[in-house]
């Protein structure tokens, strides 16, 4: 088993946020896998829009367009003094905040711009960006050490199943949970990798599979509902999910149909991983009980890529999420550290309060 | 609670096989629920397509019309000799039997055909009819039947899930599963009926909801991965599916995602009950194990009503049934009785073997 030396470029090449010093490109999530096309924003309302229409997502990655969104507001202004920046800018963060309420990172990232803009003098614009870059690096650095730190749970000969989209085109790069399986395999750990279809959204079809064929990672597609057959036949050991939050008992939300594949792995005997940065971890919240689930439009059951598929006058009931609870988790890995077997004391071990 | 006096026929207008004398007139499931069309076979090869290519689905419908292929076939001969006309009718009995290798209820409705033959005078005609109408209407008469007996296992006041679609569509009316659906809301012990979506053909949005509907019954459609969280809101006392084959254990052959929701269900406490026709039970297999799982085309996860939804290159594992054992159901349902708990002394002591 090789360690720092391990080639994890190799296994890194999809970008979904490129920064051209004056326009942000975002590599356009809603018509991948069929089209690679860059939608290029040249002002910060137009990264909102990007964000609202879901041309990048996924909350990492949200965080890191909102703060190029904000260099670029910057860009409009006259003014040498940081302060009045600051004053000029909050419309347009604002805005940014509004486009995705829901996403942590979102806010989190322009809380670090704002930190950015008080420390600064008259270089504002130059600071901004830096943040901006530095928001950037660190998350792809912190996907790299999640990465590590959750293959080396991984024994050789091992087979994995992810869900939804948690890779590197939901954040700067290399992905979380994807980040895993990327590392894994680059390990020589992992030698079999399966995605569910994930609906009603299809990022598991659409968009997993296609970023991993991208670096060569060969992964098997599923329907959600054949996860648990799949088990049965003994070819996963481990289950690699991703979180939009982790509660201080290590509860944790994440895209619907998770607590299913939970419940499942529970009953097969196979290990189950959440993956995600430190800044998801909400230690304000007790346990999932206080998490309220999103639901979405039922238009999105009702449709598939723009075809009727259920008659019409039909209810469908469209939760986003789900809450798995911290009893059926083995390891939530952060770049922070891995919490193994998570309570609400192995949460405050690793992350205080 | 009312009991034979209730009135099943308000729910029970869905008709997927009609025989018009000289032609076999079928729903065709292809293009449901938007084009409601019939198609008309008027020989047993059409038949055979007819079921080769979906147009007519479900294992008790299957056979059905299996049965009446062999009456169009045996419009053709000239024969007035029992024997002669076997021999004759023989090939194409071959051809319906190998249009869909699995469904048990094929063999099985073949089977009867042939016996009819083999009982039958010169008016051998006659008596291949009169048993394909006997086959129908004790298909019909069953689904009565096990509706009943199903609906009186569940207390007023509960909602049901159910899975794919073991409707009107998949017999000769009333249905299996979706029949115990339809006897429990007429008996006023149903209140709310959930059905998944079934990918990757999804039955259940296209079928279940609007089978459901013509009868006026409100169903609500949820994503295959949403049934574990909708469990836990506490909405639903009882799964409900059909079977494709039951062993003489207990075990059950079913659709891809059935195994899921079995375990879903045990994981919170609620019932898992399956109904089929006697003819679905195979005494001479002991367990699940031995069952072999029929593996679809990955193109059926690749593409969505024609529209490729996954990139070029990528692999799909299409497994289109799993197996539930017997220790996640609660109760077998069939025309001949009702089998608790089933274990392989339970089930020999309803279908002795």
């Amino acid at each position: 088993m090789k360690d720092n030396a391990i080639d994890y470029d190799r296994y890194d090449h999809v970008r979904p946020i490129r920064w051209t010093g004056d326009a942000l490109e975002l590599l356009d999530q809603r018509v991948l896998p069929f089209t690679v096309v860059h939608e290029a924003c040249r002002s910060s309302d137009e990264v909102a829009e990007a964000i609202r229409a879901l041309t990048v997502r996924g909350a990492p990655a949200i965080g890191i367009a909102a703060a190029w969104g904000v260099v670029l507001a910057g860009h409009g202004l006259e003014t040498g003094d940081p302060a009045e920046a600051a004053r000029q800018l909050e419309p347009a963060m604002q805005r940014l905040n509004a486009a995705r309420p829901t996403a942590v990172n979102l806010a989190w990232a322009l809380a670090r711009m704002r930190g950015a803009l008080a420390n600064a003098g008259a270089d504002w614009r130059e600071a901004l960006e830096r943040e901006a870059r530095a928001i950037e690096s660190e998350d792809l650095a912190a996907n790299r050490a999640m990465g590590r730190a959750g293959a080396a749970l991984i024994d050789a000969g091992s087979g994995v199943l992810t869900h939804c989209n948690t890779g590197s085109l939901a954040t700067a790069g290399f992905g979380t949970a994807l980040g895993v399986i990327r590392a894994g395999v680059a390990d020589n750990r992992i030698e079999r990798v399966f995605a569910t279809e994930t609906r009603p959204w299809n990022q598991g079809a659409r968009l997993t599979v296609w970023e991993l064929g991208q670096d060569g990672i060969d992964a098997t597609l599923i329907a959600d509902a054949a996860a648990s057959h799949l088990m049965k036949t003994g070819q996963v050991q481990w289950v690699i999910v991703g979180a939009d939050r982790i509660c201080a008992n290590g509860d944790t939300a994440n895209k619907i149909g998770t607590y299913q594949l939970a419940i499942a792995a529970k009953h097969h005997g196979v290990k189950f991983m959440v993956v995600a940065p430190s800044s998801t971890v909400d230690m304000g919240t007790a346990s999932g009980d206080a998490i309220e689930i999103e639901e979405r439009d039922a238009a999105e059951l009702l449709a598939f890529r723009g075809k009727r598929v259920v008659a019409e006058g039909v209810r469908a009931w469209n939760p986003v999420f789900d809450v798995t609870p911290h009893a059926l988790i083995d390891a939530i890995v952060t770049e922070r550290g891995v919490v193994l077997r998570p309570d609400a004391d192995a949460m405050r071990a690793l992350f205080g309060g």
